[in-house]
């Protein structure tokens, strides 16, 4: 497909891992060595792929393939998970003609099941049937769990030596579903780029994306964005003009699949766009967007289109940002509503009505404070959130 | 009343802030002047009478007289609601003939909107016609807004030097309504206690109970705990022992009348009584506790009766609390389900099944990292609660 980075492959199987008549098993393939980058979760709780990975790459930031499975999530599993991991790089890698050292495991699933070796050893060697003919499409279905839609974006980057192709895909969003865990992302590029430069370039991207979304307000036990630059484009991206052209086109690629994923967010109807500007610091810019974002009370008057300017400001309140409450200016969708400590001398419903009826609603602070700024996208919450995630036991 | 400390009088009133045929305005008149303490929101947004009782205690610990009004928190007022604010302790404390500068203003209600203060005039002097007739009880249903039942709980401690009476009321719960301004307590004891012990045990006990519970993880821009000691009993209490005695008295009150809040959360169905031991310090464990009883997953699982430990690890790993995730231990209901980094190898659905299906469910961890230790406890998360938060507009 003519969007796809060059060099790349893609393969998938069904390994009927969880469910029959699925894909449930992705690889992608390059050709070649490529720069190898990984963000990972921060929850203390770390699952045997996610170990697995960071033991790889800070070995040797290089890999040649990128593995994901549905179904088992290989999180609280123990010692017969970390050996079961890697086991199953040396099954794909054998599959494909690589070594071990150089497949990046993903996993998604299921938290506390081990994975079920028997269908990994069944299914690893049909990964090379199609490798060459299956999509970049193929594999972002085979990673899905709750999804309900499958999320790949590509874009071009043109620069004085020659163009170069990013494609990115993802699942998931926060800690979504029962026992699912989450959210999982493949950066593919055939830039020619350092190892510790591709790395910045995914860390800058991720924190600015998938580390700045909030659905439930939950990190898993397996939030993983891996990223691969092959080199296959012969476009050498070494100079600081070039690396921030690519570091700002990847930005941008995840933060259309970060959006992608609170679209998906269970039950969600809304994106809150949540930006707090004027903080003493970047940090407190953060801390103030996360209380907002993630307080029950302004995602349930976001459900309701409520434009509830007392919940935002007194989750502003108790973010622990320091800021005079008297010089805070909130806006939503653009209209100034609260300043000076006081609600805006105007008739807000009947100006914000037509605002809140739309899925992405804006929300600005400016805390007067300082220039510390972050933005954070945040679904709403609503009654089907409860129902998917309360397990009815009649 | 019996149970009543001595030396207090109760009067309410029915201004008609809000709603018709109730009483909206409540007094507490301590007959001497009583030491007195607070402890108030954190919000960087403070509601007029917070700030005012912070400029008055700060000025004397020692009051007469405590005042609620339901209806309109006056919050987000600006000057205006300062000066209705002072304006209304003059009105009370002529209404019932004391100074106004013993008088300790609350108040409760919707964000934004300023006091009525036509109503105000109407109704304060009417305060001098209950008094002494009026009951705690009385009092305690005046302050109410969305609570279901009003929170009223009296204890007696028995002194060497005789018998010493505490009675609490409380209304609310972390920020549960659309824009109703939220948690109010008054303590009242007869016990004879210097205002910097007082305030000392009310501190020691605000943060056992009203500061160690969530609804949805919310501060309001009003919550206040305000506590008098009038001495009326004639018991004084100075010694390290009696203090320590009082100490835990006023705790274990302020513990029940937090547990009434919580079983009155909005759309609430379970108590989850968190508890993190082992923690590296107290705020650690605090923190600890704090993620898992406002995330979502946790709190859907528990309205579920779903024994979901994967969810409630996740959390716990998310907390920012440092410990070693192999040594954890979870219980649920004293059953443990989770060790070694891997859920327990017994069928727990069937163990826990019984123990989810009460209305008090007990989450207990040991991080074994250390000797800090927090209770916190939590509502669920309902179906109910986003329907009553969430502002349908048809």
């Amino acid at each position: 497909m003519s969007i796809e980075p060059k060099g790349f492959q893609f393969a998938v199987a069904a390994a009927g891992f969880k469910r029959p008549d699925r894909n449930d098993l992705g690889l992608v393939l390059s050709l070649g060595p490529a720069s190898a980058a990984g963000v990972f979760t921060t929850n203390r709780f770390q699952a045997a792929p996610v170990l697995v990975c960071k033991e790889l790459l800070g070995a040797r930031p290089l890999a040649r393939a990128l593995v994901v499975n549905s179904g088992q999530a290989n999180a609280c599993t123990g010692e017969e998970g970390l050996a079961n991991c890697r086991a199953t790089l040396e099954m794909v890698a054998k599959a494909v003609g690589i070594g071990a050292g150089d497949v990046l495991p993903t996993s998604t699933g299921v938290i506390g099941a081990q994975l079920k070796m028997d269908k990994w050893a069944a299914a690893a060697p049909q990964l090379a049937a199609s490798l060459g003919t299956a999509t970049a499409m193929d594999v972002a279905k085979a990673m899905m769990t709750t999804d309900t839609f499958p999320k790949l974006v590509a874009k071009t980057l043109s620069l004085p030596a020659g163009e170069v192709r990013v494609l990115g895909m993802c699942k998931g969003a926060g800690m979504i579903s029962p026992t699912m865990a989450t959210m999982l992302g493949f950066i593919l590029c055939d830039a020619d780029v350092d190892p510790a430069d591709w790395q910045a370039i995914l860390r800058h991207a991720a924190d600015r994306s998938f580390n700045a979304l909030t659905v439930d307000g939950d990190t898993s036990t397996n939030d993983t964005v891996l990223g691969l630059a092959n080199g296959a484009s012969r476009v050498a991206v070494r100079d600081a003009k070039g690396l921030k052209a690519l570091r700002e086109c990847v930005t941008e690629l995840c933060q259309e699949l970060s959006y992608r994923i609170v679209q998906d967010a269970e039950g969600g109807t809304k994106v809150a766009h949540i930006t707090v500007a004027g903080a003493k610091s970047a940090a407190q810019a953060e801390m103030a967007a996360r209380a907002i974002g993630t307080s029950p009370l302004v995602k349930t008057a976001l459900f309701g289109c409520d434009p509830n300017w007392g919940r935002i400001v007194a989750a502003l309140g108790r973010s622990g940002a320091d800021f005079d409450p008297d010089a805070v200016e909130l806006r939503i969708g653009g209209i100034l509503v609260f300043e000076k400590g006081q609600p805006a001398p105007v008739d807000l419903d009947a100006l914000l009505a037509p605002i809140m009826r739309h899925q992405d609603v804006e929300i600005s602070l400016d805390l007067k404070a300082g220039r510390g700024r972050f933005t954070l996208l945040a679904s709403d919450l609503t009654k089907r959130y409860i129902e998917i995630n309360a397990d009815y036991r009649t």
